[in-house]
């Protein structure tokens, strides 16, 4: 039996890749179980614990840990980063980690609203119009406000290296990382119109791309490729300069 | 010197109230900095930590304490939670808490959004009919999809008392009676039509009120009204049975 098991939608990388990119870059045994078609794996498996009465999630993703059921993509950073070398040494050091996560999350949530401003529930054909206007007030005001933040974070990171906080690297910097990929794919125009006012980033993408187990990972199958269905979609109608 | 130091938008309760709440609740020594009219107080104190190279937040609330400066609301729920008695004892059961005051902030999230579907740079008046597209889908599935999730969280606690998590009160018992309270403001309608559904969370927010400092607090100059400034906006057009 794997170390963890992580459950997450098989289909795309959306909020479950945050937890991924962290457990293949510590090289951490662990079981993908609703991507795996066996009897007590699925997407069964997965609904079946979040019915269960055992403090469930609200939504994937969710990890077992050891028995331990954690919900919430930054709380299961929050519980992995220590076990798997991707936090820094002291409590100041990764209540900073965890806000930064935080932020990205923040963030996310703004990407994925940009071809879903009416709910979850609707269809993204359903709300194109207001898809649309809202993408607009993405590139042009959100885009630079969340990653001018990240940009002066590495700047203003006393220590060598690329990473964010500290010298070592952390779930911040995979989470970016996965951020600054997946903007790449969605809005192309927008982002090599702009990309240039964040070298520190796209070092850190660099760098985070090039470790090694994640260098095998990515181009891996495990790696899902970014789609319509996942958070970041390349609608070409979102995207401008 | 107070032994905390608050920053948070002054007109509004707001993400701020959430912190305020377990600071009240504990009786903790704050000072609610932007608040204040004095040197060093009010927006401009806020807005230069936010623009100082002290590891700021991206926006309020954010936390000074002894020196450490805090951000993301629910990372200094995280934080405080220990120091002011608002947290369980074992790591496990605070990451539970945690994963709550994190599916807390998702849900504030999309009470916020029915009123700025289009994003926050844009007045409501400029995203009216957006706007009454989304708080319909809110009413008629997200509103109940969430409170559904946490009366069962509490109904599945097989500890005495009103609380989400074991027999003790936390953060994240707080932060449901502020998203009850704010719902029954923004959106009576559809609240008085559904609330028996949550019988659990009536009694957990009537507990919650009941505590004598908090008490005190709601009845206080401190409790800032709900307005629609804030992110529980009563207006009528969103509002429906």
């Amino acid at each position: 039996m794997a170390d963890y098991s992580l459950y997450y939608w098989p289909m795309i990388q959306g909020r479950g890749e945050f937890v991924r990119l962290a457990l293949e870059d510590a090289g951490a045994d662990y079981d993908d179980v609703a991507r795996r078609d066996a009897p007590g794996a699925g997407i069964g498996a997965m609904q079946a614990l979040m019915a269960s009465g055992k403090r469930p999630s609200l939504a994937p993703p969710f990890l077992v840990d050891d028995g331990l059921l954690i919900g919430q993509t930054t709380n299961i950073l929050l519980h992995l980063g220590p076990k798997l070398g991707l936090a820094p040494r002291t409590m100041h050091d990764r209540l900073w980690v965890h806000q930064l996560d935080l932020t990205v999350a923040d963030f996310v949530n703004e990407i994925h609203d940009t071809h879903h401003p009416l709910g979850v529930s609707l269809y993204y054909e359903d709300q194109k119009p207001e898809a649309a206007r809202r993408a607009a007030v993405f590139v042009q005001e959100r885009l630079a406000k969340f990653l001018d933040y990240f940009e002066r974070t590495a700047r203003e990171n006393t220590s060598r290296g690329p990473w964010l906080v500290g010298s070592r690297i952390s779930t911040a910097d995979l989470s970016v990382f996965q951020v600054m990929a997946g903007l790449r794919y969605a809005f192309p125009r927008a982002m090599s119109a702009r990309e240039s006012n964040w070298p520190r980033l796209l070092a850190l993408h660099d760098a985070v791309a090039a470790r090694p187990r994640l260098a095998e990972y990515l181009a891996s199958p495990r790696r899902l490729a970014f789609n319509e269905q996942g958070i970041f979609r390349r609608y070409p109608e979102l995207d401008s300069e």
